[in-house]
C-alpha cells in the first residue's frame, strides 16, 4: 500500500478554518504543519457555548488533569454543535503502549510497542504510517472514554443536579447522560474508502479481499469478520465438491421412502446404472462421517489462521484487563491492588455468583418458554387441525391458521423482551473490560437465537424422527432464508441509498467541505457485526449438524457466501457510518460458538446415521434391538467425541512461526525484568562516579 | 520452624576431611567458612583417579568453560568411588533465577527471582534459608546435567571410542552412559528427617501433615503428592458419611435382588420400619447423583488449592521452556529462535507427527491386546466349563484353571512389554522439557494401567450388566487390594527395614562419619510417585464411577488413605534413599487424569441409573420402549455433562488472592519492557554527563 496523504477529502476541513484554530499542543515533538481530524463528536441542539468551550478544554487538557491529551476543532463557529478531534503524536504512541499493540521493530519482527524504546521501532515519525487509520481512530475514542475529573466540579452550562461531576466520575460517559454528548464517531476518509472498495466489490474477482487494507481502514474486530469468512467460504469448497458427488453420483440413500413431492431435491437425478441398493454405504453416511471430520479440521486450521493474523496485525499481546475499566463499570473506589491505580474495583466472586446465579437461570428460563412455545405450537395446531377436520366450516378453516399466528406474535415478543432482559443482566454484571462485556452479551443472545433457530430442526431430528421433513424443512429454510437474506441485507439498502445518496449528493455539491460532516451524521450507525457473525453461525449449524439429509448444502452456502462477501463489503463501506473498531486478537466468543457447534454436530450426525434407512435395514438383518442400536450408536459418539479431542489437541493452536514470535516477546519481557535492575545498579554506581567527580 | 544448623551430622564430613579439601571458589560473596555437602555421586569401581580429578575439575569449573560451577569434594581419598558435591551462593541464587523460581521479597510477597534485584529479597545471605534443602539438592543436579562439553575432547583415562567428548555433547549424560558415573543421589539430613518423621507419622494425630517441612525436605512434586492425599482424604468424608446413610437409613434398593450369598455386604442392615420398595429414589440413584456432582466439585477446589500451594511454594512462574533442554534431547545443533542459545534443536511438528502418528496407534493397540485377551479368556473359560460338565473328570477340572493361568501370565508378559514400549516411545518422541517427557510418559502407563484395572468393571456393567455380580467384584477388589496394598507396602518393607536396619546400625556404631555415607547409598532408589498416584487414581475410579452399587466403598477409601498417608511417610522417609524432587506448580498430568475420570464418572453412573432395579421398575410401570429409556438416559447424559462444563467453569481456577498475586508479578514484567529501556537512556544521558566532566 502507498503511504497515504492524510490532508486530503475530509480534511480540507482543517485547511478552511486554518490550523490554528486547533487546540494547542504542549509537546514539543508533537507539532506539525497538518493535523489530521479523526472523530467528530456531535452535540445537542441546546447545548451552551460555554459548555462546548469547557468540553474542548477537557479534551485538550493532559492527562493528569482528567483531560484527553487530543486536539480539538471547533468546526464552523464556537455556536456550532460538533467537535472535531484530533490527536498529537505522543498521545497516540502512549496509547498504543496502553493498548498492548505489536508494531515492527528495524528487523521487522513485530514487538510490543514501549514508548521509551521509540527508536526501536520503524516509522515512528509518521503516524500515518505507523498507526493505522482504524487505530488512530479508536485511540480518540479510548483517550475520550477516559477522562475522568479530578475534582468536584460543576460542568458550565449545565443547570441543577445534572450539572454536578463528582471526582473521578467518567466525564464522557457523564455528558452521555445527560445528552449534551448525543453521539461520536469517527470520519471517513473518502478517498481511501473509494480505493478499498475498487479492490474490495467493484472489481470481478471471484475470490479474497484485501483484508490488510480492510485492517487498515476499519480496524481489527471488522477485519477478523472478514477474514473469518472469507476462510470459510475457502472452507465451504470441499463439502461443496462431496454434496455434489454424493447427489449426483452416489445412488440416492432415500429413493425409496419417496419424496417426490419435495420441491427443493432436484428431481431430474441420473441414476447412476451401478446404483445398488444393497451398497452398504450411503450419501447420509459419508456426508455425516465428513461433517464430523470437517467441522473439527476447519476450525482447528481457523484458530491457526487467527493466530497468524493477530500476529500480523500486532494484536497479539493486548492488555486490556491491564487497562482502566471500560466507562459502564460501576464499583467502590479503591487501589487496584495489580496496578496499583486508583479506579473502581468490583470484586471477581460477586461477578460470577450474579452472572451463576442469576443471569444462567434466566436464560434458561426463556429458553424453557421458547421451547414451550413450540410445544404449544404443535399441540394447539393439532388440536385446530382435527377441530376443521371434524367440522369444515370457513371459521374452523380460518381459525387454523390461529396458531401459527400466536406463535409468531409471541416468538416476537419473546425475542424483544429477551433481548431487553440480556442487554441489562449483562450491564447489571458489572464487567470490567469490555471484551468481557461483549462477550457476556454476545453469548447471551447467541444462545437465544440459536435455539430459535434450531429448535425447530432437533424436534423434527430427535422427536418427530421423520428425515424427509428434516430435508424438506432444512432446504426450504436455506433457500428461504437466503433469498430474504440477500435482499434484505443488500438489495433494499442499495435502493434505500440510490434514492437517498442521491439527495445527499445535491447537497454535496452546493457546499463541499461544510456539508460533509451533516453528510457524514446522517447515515445510519454500523449496526454491528452480531447480525453478520449470527448468520454465519446458523448457516455453520445447518451444514455441519444436518447437512448430511440434504448434501446440496454446502452448495448453496458457497454461492450465498460469494455474494455475501460482496453485500457486507458494500455495506460497511456505503451503506453505514463508519464504526469503531478496537484492535482484537481473534473472533473471541464466537470462536467457541463454532466450536460447540462442532461438538453439537457430533451427536446430531450421530443420531441422524442412527435414523438413515440403509443403517436401519441393516441393523434389522442383524436382528439388533433398537436398544442395542441406540446404546452402539452412544458408544461410537463417545469414541468420536473423544477422537476430536484428541485431534484438536493434535493440531497446534498456532503455527510455529507464530509461537516462537510470540516466545520471543515474552522471552524478552522476562529477561527485561531481571536487566531493569541491573541497569538501576549501573546508575547508582554511575552517579557515585559523578558525585565523586564533581567532589575532585 | 527454626534456623538449622546445616553443618551437623552428615556435614560432619566436610569437618573431617577439612575445608580446604572442597574445590576453590572464585566469586568472593561465596566464600563460607562452612560448606554444606548436598549430593553424592557415585562412580564405578574401576574408574581411573585421573578420570576422578577431571570430573570434580569440570563440576568446580564455571559454566562458560562448560563446568557446572559447583563444589566439589573428594570424599575420603582420591580413589574413593564418591564425589560429594556442594554449591556456592552465586550458583544457587543464578540458578534460582533460571527456573523461575518465586521467592518472598522484603514485603513478603512472592515475586519472581532475580539475581540481580538480589536486595529486593529476604533472607539472601542465608541460602539454608533462603532456598530449601529440596531445591538447593536439585539445583546441584540441575547444574550437573547441564555440563556440556565446549570443544571436542578426550575423558582422561578412559580408552577408545567411550572417552571422546564431542562439542556440546552433555557431559553428565555421557559419563553415564560409559557407566563411569553409577549414581546420583541427594543426601539425607538425619536431623531434619528424624524431626519431619515426628511430626509426620510417628505422633498419634489423625488429621494434618506438615506440608510446609514436607516441601522444604523433599521438594516440590513429592509435596504435591501428599497434599494432594491430604485433601483427597479431607474430601472422601462427605461421600462416606452418605454411603453410611444410604447404607443403615435408606431402604436398600437391591433386596429384592438377593444378594443374601455376598459377604461383603453387612448382612446384619437395620431395616427401618419405614422401608417402602414403593419409595421412588433409591440409594443407588442418590449415590449416582451425588458422585457426579461431588467428582466436580472436588477437581474444581483441589485446582485453588493447588494454584494457593503453588504460589506458596514459589513455584507459580517457573520457566522451563526458556531453560536449556534436557539431557537426553536429541537434535540437530542449531540457534534457539528464541533464547538465542546454541543447542540442540528438534521441530514440534515432527514431535506431534511421532506422538500421534506412531505413539497413539501404538498404544491403542495394546489397548486392543488387553481386551481381546479378556474376551479370549471369557471365552475359553466358558468352553473350558462346558466341557467340564459334559465329561467331569480330574483332568477337565484341572484343565479349568488353564484360561485363568493362561490369562495371568498373558496380562503380565503384555504388561511388561508395554512398559518397555512406552519408555522407548517416549524416548523416541524427543519431548525438549522434562516435565513434558514425564507427562507424555506418564499418560502412556496411566491409560494402559487404567484399561486393565476396570476393563473387567466395565465388562460387568455394560456387557454383562449384573449390578449384583458389579458390586461383588468392587467390594472384593476393595477390600483385597487394600489389604495387599498395604501389605507390601507397609508391613513388608518395615519388616525389611527392621533386619536390614539393625545390620546397618551395628555398622554406623563403628564408624559413624564414613560409613554414613556407604549406607546412604545401599538403601533402594525411591520407586517414584507413580504407583501412588495410580493407586490414588483406581481408588478415586472405584468410587465416582461405581461406587452407587456398593455405598461403602467411600467409607473403606477413607480408612485406607488414614493408614496410607502415615504408610507412604514411613515409606519415604526411612525405607529409600531421598529422591530428587524438582520445584512443580501442580500434579500435571495427573489432574487431568482424574478430570478426565470426572467425565467418565458422569457416563458410567447414568448408565448405572439406567440398569438400576428401581428405574427399570418405573420405566417399565410407564410403558416405554427400552430404546425410549435408553435416549432418555443419553440426554440425561448430554445435559449433565453440560452442567459438569458450566460448574467447572463457574469456579474460578485458582482464588482471587492468588490470581491477584500473578497478576502483579505480570504487570510488573510487562513494565519492566517499558522501564528497562528509559533507564538505557539516563545511563547515555548519565555517561555524558561523566564524559563532560571529564573533559572539563
Amino acid at each position: 500500500m502507498s503511504s497515504p496523504k492524510p490532508q486530503e477529502g475530509i480534511c480540507g476541513l482543517a485547511q478552511a478554518v486554518g490550523p490554528e484554530s486547533w487546540s494547542k499542543v504542549s509537546c514539543p515533538c508533537c507539532i506539525s504543519a497538518q493535523v489530521e481530524p479523526l472523530v467528530l463528536i456531535q452535540l445537542a441542539d441546546n447545548v451552551q457555548p460555554n459548555t462546548k468551550q469547557w468540553l474542548m478544554a477537557m479534551i485538550s487538557a493532559n492527562q493528569k488533569s482528567g483531560g484527553a491529551g487530543l486536539l480539538a476543532h471547533p468546526g464552523e463557529d464556537a455556536s456550532w454543535g460538533r467537535i472535531v478531534v484530533a490527536a498529537p503524536r505522543c498521545t497516540l504512541l502512549k496509547a498504543t503502549e496502553d493498548l498492548g499493540l505489536c508494531k515492527a521493530d528495524k528487523d521487522g519482527n513485530m514487538i510490543t510497542f514501549s514508548f521509551n524504546d521509540l527508536d526501536n521501532f520503524s516509522s515512528v515519525d509518521d503516524m500515518q504510517k505507523f498507526l493505522t487509520l482504524a487505530q488512530r481512530q479508536y485511540i480518540v475514542k479510548y483517550q475520550l472514554e477516559s477522562m475522568r475529573a479530578v475534582r468536584d466540579q460543576r460542568i458550565p452550562g449545565i443547570a441543577g443536579d445534572k450539572g454536578v461531576l463528582k471526582s473521578r466520575q467518567n466525564i464522557f460517559q457523564k455528558l452521555q447522560k445527560v445528552r449534551v454528548i448525543l453521539d461520536v464517531f469517527p470520519l471517513r476518509d473518502e478517498k481511501k474508502l473509494q480505493a478499498l472498495g475498487r479492490e474490495w466489490y467493484s472489481q470481478k474477482r471471484l475470490w479474497g479481499q484485501p483484508l490488510d487494507s480492510i485492517h487498515t481502514y476499519f480496524g481489527g474486530s471488522v477485519a477478523f469478520y472478514f477474514s473469518f469468512l472469507d476462510f470459510y467460504t475457502w472452507a465451504l469448497v470441499p463439502p461443496a465438491v462431496l454434496g455434489l458427488f454424493v447427489t449426483f453420483f452416489l445412488p440416492k440413500w432415500g429413493s425409496t421412502d419417496g419424496n417426490k413431492g419435495d420441491p427443493f431435491v432436484p428431481e431430474a437425478i441420473p441414476q447412476s446404472p451401478e446404483a445398488d441398493s444393497d451398497q452398504p454405504v450411503s450419501g447420509l453416511m459419508v456426508q455425516a462421517i465428513f461433517s464430523m471430520i470437517w467441522s473439527t479440521v476447519f476450525m482447528e486450521l481457523w484458530k491457526r489462521r487467527s493466530a497468524a493474523l493477530s500476529y500480523r496485525w500486532g494484536s497479539i499481546t493486548l492488555t486490556e484487563r491491564f487497562q482502566e475499566p471500560r466507562p459502564g463499570f460501576q464499583g467502590d473506589l479503591g487501589i487496584n491492588p495489580v496496578t496499583g491505580r486508583l479506579e473502581p474495583l468490583f470484586p471477581d466472586w460477586k461477578r460470577q455468583v450474579r452472572v451463576g446465579l442469576v443471569s444462567l437461570p434466566v436464560v434458561l428460563l426463556f429458553l424453557g418458554l421458547v421451547v414451550l412455545g413450540m410445544l404449544g405450537f404443535y399441540y394447539c395446531e393439532a388440536v385446530m387441525s382435527s377441530f376443521h377436520k371434524a367440522s369444515g366450516s370457513i371459521i374452523t378453516a380460518i381459525l387454523s391458521y390461529l396458531p401459527s399466528i400466536i406463535h409468531i406474535v409471541y416468538t416476537n415478543m419473546l425475542g424483544n423482551i429477551y433481548r431487553n432482559v440480556a442487554q441489562r443482566l449483562t450491564d447489571w454484571e458489572n464487567h470490567r473490560e469490555e471484551s468481557s462485556y461483549q462477550n457476556h452479551h454476545t453469548l447471551k443472545v447467541l444462545v437465544f437465537t440459536f435455539f430459535n433457530n434450531f429448535a425447530v430442526l432437533f424436534h423434527i431430528a430427535f422427536f418427530k424422527q421423520d428425515l424427509n421433513l428434516l430435508r424438506k424443512r432444512l432446504s426450504s429454510l436455506l433457500i428461504l432464508s437466503q433469498a430474504v437474506n440477500q435482499f434484505t441485507e443488500v438489495f433494499v439498502p442499495y435502493i434505500v441509498d440510490r434514492f437517498y445518496g442521491s439527495a445527499e449528493k445535491e447537497l454535496k455539491e452546493d457546499d463541499p467541505e461544510a456539508d460533509h460532516l451533516q453528510a457524514e451524521g446522517s447515515l445510519p450507525p454500523f449496526p454491528g457485526l452480531f447480525a453478520e457473525y449470527i448468520e454465519l453461525l446458523v448457516q455453520f449449524g445447518y451444514l455441519s449438524l444436518f447437512s448430511c439429509v440434504y448434501p446440496l448444502t454446502a452448495v448453496l452456502l458457497l454461492l450465498n457466501n460469494i455474494t455475501e462477501i460482496r453485500g457486507d463489503a458494500y455495506k460497511i463501506c456505503r451503506l453505514f457510518r463508519k464504526p469503531f473498531s478496537p484492535p482484537e486478537s481473534g473472533m473471541g466468543v464466537w470462536q467457541a460458538a463454532f466450536e460447540v457447534l462442532g461438538f453439537v454436530s457430533v451427536v446430531s450426525n450421530c443420531w441422524l446415521l442412527l435414523l438413515a434407512p440403509r443403517v436401519q435395514a441393516l441393523t434389522d438383518d442383524a436382528g439388533l434391538s433398537p436398544a442395542t442400536v441406540v446404546i452402539c450408536a452412544v458408544m461410537v459418539e463417545h469414541v468420536l467425541i473423544l477422537l476430536k479431542l484428541i485431534l484438536a489437541f493434535m493440531i497446534p493452536d498456532e503455527p510455529d512461526w507464530v509461537r516462537i514470535k510470540r516466545e520471543q516477546i515474552e522471552y524478552c519481557s522476562m529477561k527485561a525484568v531481571s536487566q531493569k535492575v541491573s541497569i538501576t545498579m549501573l546508575i547508582i554506581t554511575c552517579s557515585a562516579h559523578v558525585t565523586s567527580l564533581y567532589l575532585l
